[in-house]
């Protein structure tokens, strides 16, 4: 069966069997993915397995996987491990071609572990299935309101956005920090788990050509087929934006990541060297993941590094005037055209330079007034790649100085970068405001911000280099590559 | 008069004159320190100087500052520049000794503005007043009610944190993005602007004993005199925590200061020595500074550098391990006590090693029961010299895994550093539940935290340095770096 034939039966199943389903719910302090499963609104048909009860969360319950009358695209099972051998094989009975295993304790346990995982691969193989897991959460998919993991998720906003990770991290991501409830911050997630069968490469060849998404984000803990994932991620980052997070970096990290999902974490230039030669954009941590998710959701290309900035507080203009150098940007030198369009604004004494500090200009000719004019200086100047500005988020009464509606009105009719410093109290809801828009970064650092604008500028730049990067390696540099990936492998 | 004396004045006068005020508030879109001051609640005398009203904002209005008819101890001046000298007679001629001047569009201008600066720090100096700004937003005194800011200040909890900056950023800091607003983050703030007469020794010296202040906070652009900062912020720094951020660091960054506040950056080499010799600990950003102040604010000393970390997500540890490597932390081998203690808890095939991942254990156990149980036994062992863990913030149907109380009432009871990764839709709320306890660094970066964390470690180690420093300092070191900051003063 063809890759994406296998990951369709994951993430949109026509029918699930959840083996091992359990009675206890929330209101027992239990976490059931039934229960999830049912609530989430998922409008496949779901076949729990218990062979001791007739109805489950308002669901036909049926002994045995034999019994269920129709056929079943993809089962979740959620056993003890010493039970895994014989339901695998049920499933194969079956013909169940896609199975998610919950169940911790395989490989990133013991060695008896490591034999149970290595045997259901094989006894799944041998009848054509495929595994997703063990030791994972599974899936969830926002645009068919199917998920398997066993805790609430919101639904909502649907973003061009899949992860494919090895951690239930990025499931909790889900709710995340920036986001208020009642919006989902991604459309597709994958949790690999252990990753005994279905990985990384298999995943990416799904979402190659998926209409839903467009930018891919991977947690990393190791890869284990490293000639297969070069291939095929090369290939997915001529069409897909794919940022990762690669764990484990120090030797007590790659420890902990090897107990974690039995995975070996390898050398961390390896993998350096692999994310470069594959156009795959590298993030430090979860903050700059959530940064540069954004700023490749919602901003169009950064075609220099010459940045300009404008903001009624000037330590804020100094801030992130070290923050742009810090990153390897520039504050643009403002055309003539520019600063004679916003002279009028100014007092006599006070020159027009990048960046503008227009505190009194705003207090002699009106706040939003000479926000508007300013912000549509820039974004016309040619000199200028991208825009930075302040967002004061203050409560109602100082509504005089609240610039969202220009910068969302103004940003939807150019083309540029635009960067957004919320502050005060009201931030969230702000930026929450402005995001809704997909037109702009929002951030409260300036200095993770323009961390970000300088990623999306390497990108472009590499965007044009990959085609040569593949040209040079095809000589011969990728197969040194591919075998010390290779080389890490257990 | 000596300099506690003067900054008395500034920050706790008995009568205050607002020269210049104006009868147009914020419901006239305007942003005027009287009606701000009045709303503070601020219990001293207020006398508005206005030669075209008999009454602002509630209060009798004189026309000129000889009516009125007793003494005043600080003068707040919003007039335009060319006014300047002419009200700074009318101060001296007074007798005030305080004098806070908001302009803008003096040393931060032209050289006529630079000119009118001179001028009035002359007259000052010949009648004994003393000058804060100009281009400043005055002061902020949590403890007495009393500010001068053309803002809404939040009062509420205070804390014993004191600000001095050369902006007007980190009085909106006292609304910022962790706080919820009812609170005031801070306790006192000097916003030096300009610094014309006043500078950061000034203030230094008037919090170096300060019983409301435990943790001082430097924003700077540029010190004028080197040689006295070094010698009252060495003094200051065996009493009080310092922080700085410096700002200015690259050469555009630079420029951009010196038409913010007129300052000159200077070498920022120079500066991380300086910062270096006084044991003062130096921020990159505004984020970091946030961590930071809440580090030395709310935690114990840190004595070593093993960190004991519990999770019930294996990702988290992945994430925290990569953390502590990355700023020189490591990982704690826990102590036999600690194994066996916690043993019964884990499945047999799981070894209890440090990071402990406890979601199985947790499962078996109850939640809250095993989180409880392996927080004490971190915090009880020998090995470990600070606690990380995991607290989800997840609405009231998880409450079965909401730790906050665990954590509030086990941090009390024992005296090492603990952080805790607030996670979920909730973290702004947990956050500050966790906060109010002043107990723990909480956080939603654990990379930024455990960075706080190795500044604390670092603080403890600088401390015991510190007199080594001085010693050799005082054979010629001191003089050369003196020298420099000297070297680069206007």
């Amino acid at each position: 069966m063809r890759t994406n034939t296998v990951m369709k039966n994951f993430l949109e199943p026509g029918a699930v069997a959840v083996v091992g389903a359990s009675r206890r719910g929330l209101k027992e302090e239990s976490f059931n993915p039934l229960e999830y499963m049912v609530q989430f609104g998922y409008q496949g048909k779901i076949y729990p397995i218990n062979p001791n009860a007739d109805e489950l969360f308002g669901l036909k319950s049926y002994p045995k996987l034999e019994d269920v009358p129709g056929e079943v695209d993809l089962a979740v099972i959620t056993l003890p491990r010493n039970s895994l051998p014989q339901a695998v094989k049920e499933c194969v009975e079956k013909d169940i071609k896609s199975i998610i295993i919950y169940t911790q304790g395989l490989a990133d346990a013991d060695e008896q572990g490591e034999s149970i995982q290595s045997e259901i691969v094989e006894i799944a193989r041998a009848g054509g299935a495929r595994i997703l897991g063990p030791n994972t959460l599974g899936i969830i998919n926002v645009f068919n309101n199917f998920h398997t993991v066993f805790a609430h998720v919101e639904g909502g906003r649907k973003l061009p956005l899949a992860v494919v990770s090895q951690s239930g991290i990025f499931m909790v991501r889900s709710f995340l920090k920036w986001v208020q409830v009642g919006q989902a911050p991604l459309g597709k997630l994958v949790d690999l788990g252990n990753a005994c069968d279905i990985d990384h490469a298999d995943v990416l060849e799904y979402l190659e050509d998926d209409p839903d998404i467009k930018v891919i984000v991977l947690y990393i803990e190791g890869i284990k087929n490293g000639r297969r994932f070069l291939e095929v991620a090369r290939r997915v980052t001529k069409k897909k934006t794919i940022l990762a997070l690669k764990m484990g970096r120090s030797e007590q990290a790659a420890r902990v990541v090897a107990s974690h999902t039995g995975s070996l974490a390898g050398r961390d230039e390896v993998y350096d060297a692999v994310f470069r030669q594959c156009g795959i954009i590298r993030a430090e941590d979860l903050d700059e993941m959530d940064d540069l998710t954004q700023a490749f959701l919602n901003l169009p290309p950064m075609r220099g590094k010459r940045v300009a900035m404008f903001s009624h507080m000037g330590s804020v203009c100094s801030m992130g005037t070290d923050a742009c150098g810090k990153h390897g940007l520039e504050m643009a030198e403002l055309s003539l055209e520019t600063v004679e369009r916003l002279h009028g604004f100014f007092p006599h004494w006070m020159p027009i330079r990048n960046p503008i500090d227009f505190w009194l200009a705003a207090m002699g000719h009106g706040y939003k007034r000479v926000y508007q004019q300013i912000f549509e200086a820039l974004l016309e100047d040619k000199n200028v790649d991208a825009v930075a500005c302040l967002a004061p988020a203050f409560p109602e009464y100082y509504d005089s100085i609240n610039p969202i509606e220009i910068i969302k009105q103004t940003t939807a009719r150019f083309n540029k970068p635009v960067l957004v410093f919320v502050y005060g109290p009201l931030w969230m809801q702000r930026k929450v405001e402005l995001e809704e828009s997909n037109r702009v970064l929002a951030c409260t650092s300036l200095d993770e911000a323009m961390k970000a604008l300088a990623a999306l500028l390497r990108y472009s730049q590499l965007n044009e280099q990959v085609s040569k990067v593949v040209e040079i390696d095809d000589a011969g540099d990728r197969e040194g590559l591919s075998f010390q990936l290779e080389k890490i492998t257990p």
